[in-house]
């Protein structure tokens, strides 16, 4: 029985990626490898804070992200500046599957549940169309710790009030999809990359650059174990996927 | 006052790029790529398994990440050999000061503090000189947690009775040296590649390759706050730099 579809933010309804262009447009020549250190370390940041027990939320970890990568070029922005860079999270497009898919699944349930603070991800869904298609949008804010930690998708349960295993998690990160299956969802992985793609990529680059490395430890499956019910290619495939699952 | 010594293993006391050899035979063309991914994912699981609750030691962690960066490249060995090459972790080469600096500090107790699993670090310890140096090994397995969980750090004051602040802790890993610092250590960075020599390698290169992403992912300082006592570019300098602490 599945009552609720939850639907992870960065990375799987909206593309991370998107802040290239504006990196780019203010480092010019440095879009790629700013834009995969910022990520590599927002991501490793949260989840060093969640294990420290220094809680802080999305939006310092961003700036604290994008402040490092800036640095190891010996680069840095006035504090203005800075802010309205960090908002490029706030900016982020949708995947162009990300619409059509909420909107075709309006006989469940629908929310996104993000490591973003409450106010990054009303300035990122009001900005898009999906904001129609969901019922609620829960960030790890009230449990000031961010996912993979249980306390962090618990939120979920108290929210909606329904049980783990009634819930479809789908997310496109696999360290998150991994932590929700070993916290007790059904999940799906929107594996937007296949890896016969990433490895032909990988076999055609004379040098491996920022962008490859980022989507060889990022967007493929991990090897924890916490294996996916299933794993599709994009969002379209959802609907599909959710009647085989039901 | 300081009252012991606490040394990281694995990238301040043992190079953990070492092991590239032994890959780059066995998989020739791909030894920096999967030397990096393997490095990166390693310390990636033993965040996301803290953060989950589902501890595992040192030793499947890192068959898990070197699984995963063969993965990628879509390879895979059989187990024996698997397991023979996770055991490069236990044949990593110590720096070139390692040995000095641990000898000529012999007035302090000195202890290895580490997220190697106790067989791990008896081997890797065992094999170099290090040994006799030390008064005691101490791994994170006793708390099922790593680093930089503050339980794991408790550990030190668990085994040494001597109480954070008088506990010099030195790493060269920037999220180490983070969380022991939040945790309430002393703490002594070694910045093995000074910033402007990363940043110089950086303007160099025509496409940044995975090692060069690898140095600007993991050894450089944090931005998280945190700030270490002390940083300095080697071991060699450790005593001085102790002795102004003092």
């Amino acid at each position: 029985m599945i009552k609720a579809l939850v639907f992870d933010a960065y990375g799987t309804l909206y593309d991370v990626q998107s802040v290239a262009a504006e990196i780019e447009a203010a480092f010019p020549g440095h879009g790629d490898f700013i834009t995969q250190v910022w990520r590599l370390k927002q991501l490793e940041y949260t989840w060093l804070r969640s294990m420290m027990g220094t809680y802080a939320d999305f939006w310092p970890v961003t700036r604290e992200a994008l402040v490092y990568a800036l640095d190891i070029l010996g680069m840095s922005l006035e504090p203005e500046r800075l802010e309205s860079l960090v908002g490029a999270y706030n900016r982020l497009l949708p995947y162009p599957d990300s619409e059509a898919c909420l909107a075709a699944l309006g006989r469940y349930r629908r929310v996104v549940f993000s490591n973003g603070s409450p106010s990054m991800l009303a300035a990122l869904i009001d900005r898009s169309a999906l904001r129609p298609c969901l019922e609620a949008v829960i960030s790890v804010d009230a449990a000031r710790v961010f996912k993979p930690d249980p306390r962090a998708y618990a939120l979920v349960e108290a929210t909606l009030g329904a049980a783990p295993q009634d819930v479809v998690f789908v997310s496109s990160n696999g360290f998150d999809a991994s932590g929700a299956k070993a916290f007790g969802f059904k999940v799906v992985h929107i594996e937007r990359l296949p890896a016969a793609s990433l490895r032909a990529e990988i076999a055609a680059a004379t040098t491996i650059d920022p962008k490859t490395m980022y989507k060889a430890l990022r967007v493929q499956r991990e090897t924890m174990g916490f294996i996916p019910d299933i794993v599709i290619s994009s969002l379209a495939e959802l609907p599909a996927a959710l009647e085989r699952m039901a």
